[in-house]
């Protein structure tokens, strides 16, 4: 099937801006509430959001098998439960529906008024509901940087990282859409050179540059996805700052993995970009270092050139990039991590979350944790207001963005962006 | 509030056998498939399920705020969702109803027909969807037992395990009723005195003897649920298998804790036992060893006289009991894993589930796995049909079951009982 909504030479109707992460290539889903409190299910093109609930309403899918409702609901996990072949024919509409060459909506003022907003006008909400969330950590460059610090740096990669695209299970509940302000988290750490722990704000808090990508129904119980067969059941990706509580990791985390210092929240960026609008951006994974059992041996580009940055808003000051990174670095690609995760039998379903891990660069500046980029706070960063961070403060806002960009074109993902805000008190 | 629906002197008008889980003093609730294939909430009393959907509708829970729809669904987490006050209320509405000296329904046939249904006419289902399972590590002698055979037997427990109840986040999509058989799993596991993994079939499946609760919806992000609050926010408790593969476990485990090894199934029995039916057997929960963190100190007593048993069926032979332990041996209970679970600002939603993890008592004939029980497989057990076991076998069927008993009054939680079938093949 053609993927005719990738057209790079058409254009819209819409206006778009020459930078916008979002040109009528791009044609993400996302979920939100209109200035009529209404939640609907949504894409956007330039700074145009666009209400699909009442663009099916109004007949302009016909043809396309979908139910009335399919769109006027809160969470996309039914229309992604639907298959890749339906949202490649509404993704195409979608493309026909705003082409400069296309006058039906263009000179129709009146289904204007209803279907489309301006970004003001709409409140981006959680564009799914996530069964499980499951975090990677396919980084090596970030498994290497940890193990270092925490470990032994001559021997800094597990035995079996080379062989595991290794994850755990994390929490569904505390995942929120850019936007919401998250609380500083208090917990047990262990003060150096003591044997008992004490209570308090947590002193080390920290972002993590991942992103995610969101799956439809995939397998029953017991059935494993080959390789070959599991991009089809990978919607599209969203940016994820998977926020981290170190100093509560670190005296929490064994032996069953890290808890509290993680579930506190992870904020995405609200709109889902579909696999199929990054089609033009593949490029290949890092090559093996040790062979690879056969289940996790694939053919072809599996990974994709996104470029990533992270910046730290302190409150009522510009930002400072601290971070730039590239998605391309994980040296396990979503194909592996998903055979792996169905290969002993578990479900994977519509709307489950499976995040990259942290993904740092070759390159010092292109680590992807204030953890490694000021090395456990030995090397703070310079802020432009002149202040420096080990970690995040109070008032920080972190802001993550990610786009592509290849002969002209670009596809975004917008930005996913949290403020800090002190530790939780009841008024 | 009285807790009516405890009254150990009310009997029923329906049949109850002497040693039945389920006397009108338990008034369980669960969701099951009727003979007319509609999927609706009820509860069981003896051997006879009843039919809350159709009671509601008839109107036999008038005075109660009750939506309409409320037990016309397909999971419990709306009814849930209502809160203690309102489960009380129904409890205690449904000990009337079915009270021997009640005549109302007991002499309506017409009315019988529709709510009554024998056990052979229902099919249990999954009785909350789970948004997030959490599985805690809380039994002091499971712990010490996992750190002896993997660690160090001088030093078995990890220096933060007196100081916090441990947990990891679980896969909620593997979790399923009493019944679904599963497949014995695949995965990476490496060989003894090998540096290369190899991929097949775990050769060592294991059971772990759990409960798990079940909670409502408890707090915001950001907002901590106090120890003396938490006990509000636990509905009821079920019986937990925890499936383990032993070998996938070992070689997967480091840093980031357990997860192929765990997410391929865990089975629950179907009926939730409330914390209300539960109150005549609460104990003490063992004292404790260190000072605990004041968030984690509590008043009274917070544990349950609860009995456990494991059994292993093999195909066409007689069960052998092969673990009799007690769920008042956890170390840390309810409350402080639900406080300790919150402490960060987590957000508890209603339906999520909380394992007690392995409950291992402290003589050997009670350890909940084979692992323990078998001591690594050096110490196989003695199956009645003259076979030997040191893991799980295929077509073995493993079964646990749950009771109190005090001043004859027994409430029970029936059984989870699971068939390992041999690996998945497409056929």
């Amino acid at each position: 099937m053609p993927l005719s909504a990738n057209n790079p030479d058409r254009t819209s109707w819409l206006h778009v801006d020459k930078n916008s992460d979002f040109p009528i290539q791009n044609i993400p889903f996302g979920v939100f509430l209109t200035r009529d409190d209404i939640i609907t299910i949504g894409t956007r093109i330039g700074d145009t959001a666009i209400d699909l609930g009442a663009l099916h309403q109004l007949g302009y899918f016909k043809g396309i098998p979908l139910t009335d409702d399919i769109f006027l609901q809160d969470t996309l996990n039914d229309f992604i439960a639907d298959g890749r072949k339906t949202w490649r024919a509404v993704r195409n509409r979608i493309a026909e529906i705003f082409d400069a060459e296309n006058d039906t909506l263009k000179n129709n003022t009146k289904h204007k008024k209803t279907i489309l907003f301006r970004l003001d006008e709409i409140e981006m909400q959680l564009p799914v509901q996530i069964g499980d969330y499951t975090d990677f950590y396919s980084s090596k460059e970030h498994a290497t940087n940890v193990g270092s610090m925490f470990r032994d740096p001559d021997n800094a990669l597990l035995p079996n990282w080379l062989h595991i695209p290794v994850a755990y299970h994390s929490r569904s509940s505390s995942v929120i859409p850019s936007g919401i302000p998250i609380h500083r988290p208090q917990g047990q750490t262990l003060p150096h050179g003591s044997s008992e722990p004490v209570f308090g704000p947590s002193k080390l808090v920290d972002f993590e540059l991942e992103m995610a990508f969101i799956t439809t129904d995939a397998n029953d119980l017991g059935e494993p996805i080959p390789i070959h067969e599991a991009e089809e059941y990978i919607f599209g990706l969203v940016l994820l700052n998977d926020w981290s509580a170190r100093d509560i990791q670190k005296w929490e985390y064994a032996p069953l993995g890290p808890f509290l210092a993680k579930n506190f929240a992870s904020s995405i960026s609200p709109w889902i970009v579909t696999l199929d609008a990054l089609e033009p951006f593949r490029v290949e994974s890092p090559k093996p270092i040790k062979p690879q059992l056969d289940y996790l041996k694939y053919k072809g580009k599996k990974s994709y050139d996104i470029q990533l940055e992270v910046a730290i808003q302190p409150k009522g000051a510009k930002e400072t990039i601290v971070s730039k990174s590239n998605f391309k670095y994980m040296y396990w690609n979503m194909v592996q991590q998903l055979a792996h995760h169905t290969v002993n039998g578990c479900p994977v379903n519509s709307g489950d979350m499976m995040g990259s891990g942290t993904i740092s660069g070759p390159t010092e500046a292109s680590y992807g944790s204030m953890l490694e980029l000021t090395w456990k706070g030995e090397k703070p960063i310079k802020m432009t207001d002149g202040t420096e961070r080990k970690f995040i403060n109070d008032y920080d806002t972190v802001i993550m963005r990610g786009h592509c960009e290849k002969d002209g074109t670009r596809i975004g993902f917008g930005e996913v962006s949290t403020k800090l805000l002190p530790v939780f008190s009841k008024k």
